[in-house]
């Protein structure tokens, strides 16, 4: 016999950690007898009775399913059984082998309250949305951007051309592509160099702020430590990583390395799809982006709804406002937890993937000042190239503020024109 | 337009990176137009016509299309679109943005086979099957081993009893539950220190080489090689790691943060359901299992077939073949890619969860001699206890191996006869 957590009448601790879960139970079980494995399976028990166990402690530290609805489950969980400080501990117990059980057909990690302890165990965003405002003197608006194209083949000079075209256009930043590290054709040191060359040049032409986000992404951490040293080194202000194919442990560690070096850090999530696409299994991106605030990134891709990657409108808001805010309410229909943020900095939102100049109105409309839009295709294959796809967007930016619509601005912005004309 | 990828006849050069995908189209495309999108974007494309394509690299740098079949799609890029020696940069290019394209319903990242430059450029494992079977001085039989339980709710010292009485019982490994970390009910140096006072008592008394895989997991990369170095400090020959759950660029500052510590790592493949077990999008477990031996592990977790964790029969032996062997041949039915490994040390794999010594012979036949048995409840919920429990397994591998019956074998060993009752 298993031992029986299901207790509907518990009322959560303000020190426990809560997870809730979509489940649907594997032929001949029932959703009640899955929970209840799910939560032993989480945390103190495993699939049979064993006689190791020390009653006093197992009291202590036995989950309560709590909720059980539909096919949504929450437990609570005593918060000694976390590690504090370690997002790959927190991971293993509520989203690990539970994910694997026979009798459990699907699982999905919706999301998960933490306590203040937990919370404040971790660095979080050095920076945040105020502190990335102050460092490119952007107070309000939006800030754009794009990712250099293609996403690999350009050599160091072509890729630092693009750089200052895209800065020279009017965009505040530009990133590299996910999978562009260090390659032979592009050298992560010799490409930093030349883009930071043209960044300077840049910013001194516009009496503009302007960023380059270098991807250190690599294979040890050491080695994505240094690349970040040596950005610093130059006085780059940005690095990014690809954080789901890097890992938690890694991502940790450089944060810890921010401390010194004190750059913004930007989070690509590629990959989070394998984890996160599936209605009915595995994480959802609400608590990727939650791990990601935890650990202290500044920015993070969640999502564009209207461009060429998957996502859906109301996730993504409540992925973005639990990004931005202090206090998070329950919302049982969104299946969205209450979360205190402890002070802990905001985490910008970043829209990327098939998005164009010509969106921006609808960009603005759907996540307002705090936002960051990042154009890749929608800069680069402007029919007059980089510098007016840059300065299209710019343009459109400046109109969707003012409440001009697009088409009149354009009468008087050649560039904007030509970019509807391709895609308006 | 985009860039045409698609070229069937493609004979893929000796010194590609082959990636073979299940895909399904969205709604709207055909599985050519999609095979070609993601060919672009994990390599050199974006969802539009692009001005700043350098003709001459891209060129040399572009992706081939070279079957489809069903929606069976394989991609031959070149090699230089990767980052020798980094797991992050292959996975974001050939399982990255291309698992969230809205063109793409579904795709899985079922196989890749890398080139002789690649796989060189990775350390693999240290130890191997071999070098365990050294340090361990079990030169044939499957090893066997457990998993403390309960999962998390031990004081060290009640830890160590339950390791001291497994290691007596006749098992060969101890190792710490997934979610057991550095608790404050049971906090990682005393725990190490006292566990592994029991194993060198028990080496005392049985003359057997006893081996404790401590869970090693950290918040940072940092803290987790602190551990390893604990443990050898303190005379250890084992770490084990959530592989999954820590992530990909920490295991590799491990792995050569280990060429000095030459301890053998367990890798622990908790939450590896999350990209796995959907059989149509993520990433497949062999995938995985590929780039754990390519980092460096020397034991994964792979599957039990019969026990309580999901996991198909012929993917787990085409997984532990893939991992234990030098040259595996391309197989269009299993969906398995050649791939030779270049004398890169072998991947000892390991079956743990909801199994118990009654299924010995079972898992002998399917796993033969070079696999891992552990059993955690299998252990421990033994009638009269850990120590019986482990006199159990050890002596249904030994009737096991000398072909004796169980049942037979149990009439003298009333250990195994008591299991017998229990799960026979």
């Amino acid at each position: 016999m298993r031992q029986d957590y299901i207790q509907r009448t518990y009322n959560p601790k303000n020190t426990d950690l809560v997870a809730e879960y979509f489940i649907e139970a594997a032929k001949g079980f029932t959703l009640p007898e899955v929970a209840n494995a799910v939560a032993g399976e989480s945390s103190i028990d495993t699939w049979t009775d064993i006689k190791t166990l020390n009653p006093a402690l197992a009291k202590r530290l036995k989950p309560h399913v709590f909720y059980i609805q539909g096919n949504i489950v929450k437990i609570a969980y005593n918060h000694e059984l976390f590690e504090p400080g370690s997002v790959a501990q927190i991971l293993s117990s509520i989203a690990g082998n539970i994910l694997s059980m026979k009798m459990v057909k699907n699982i999905k990690l919706l999301d998960f309250h933490l306590p203040k302890l937990f919370v404040s165990s971790f660095l979080g965003p050095l920076f945040g949305i105020e502190g990335i405002r102050k460092v490119l003197k952007v107070p309000k608006r939006p800030l754009i951007g794009t990712i250099v194209k293609p996403k690999t083949g350009l050599t160091p000079k072509e890729h630092a051309t693009v750089a200052y075209n895209s800065w020279l256009g009017g965009l505040d930043l530009v990133k590299d592509d996910e999978n562009l590290t260090n390659q032979g054709f592009n050298p992560f040191k010799e490409r930093v160099k030349q883009t930071l060359r043209a960044r300077d040049i840049v910013e001194k032409a516009t009496k503009e702020r302007k960023a380059y986000m270098a991807n250190i992404t690599a294979g040890t951490t050491e080695e994505m430590i240094k690349r970040a040293e040596y950005v610093k080194s130059l006085g780059g202000r940005y690095v990014m990583v690809d954080i789901i194919t890097s890992g938690w442990t890694a991502l940790q560690s450089l944060r810890i390395a921010n401390k010194k070096l004190k750059l913004i850090l930007h989070g690509h999530r590629c990959m989070h799809s394998a984890i996160t696409r599936n209605e009915k299994h595995g994480i959802s991106m609400l608590a990727i982006a939650k791990l990601t605030r935890l650990v202290g990134f500044d920015q993070l891709h969640t999502g564009t709804i209207i461009g060429k990657m998957e996502g859906k409108r109301r996730e993504i808001l409540d992925i973005d406002y639990e990004m931005e805010h202090q206090n998070v309410e329950e919302n049982n229909i969104n299946r969205v937890l209450r979360q205190k943020w402890y002070d802990l900095k905001s985490l910008m939102p970043v829209a990327s993937g098939g998005i164009q100049p010509c969106m921006i109105p609808e960009l603005y409309a759907n996540f307002g000042n705090d936002i960051i839009m990042q154009f890749g295709g929608g800069v680069h294959a402007h029919p007059d190239g980089t510098l007016a796809g840059a300065s299209a967007a710019r343009e459109a930016l400046t109109a969707t503020l003012k409440k001009i619509p697009l088409k009149e601005h354009a009468k008087n912005h050649p560039e904007l024109m030509a970019a509807l004309k391709k895609w308006g």
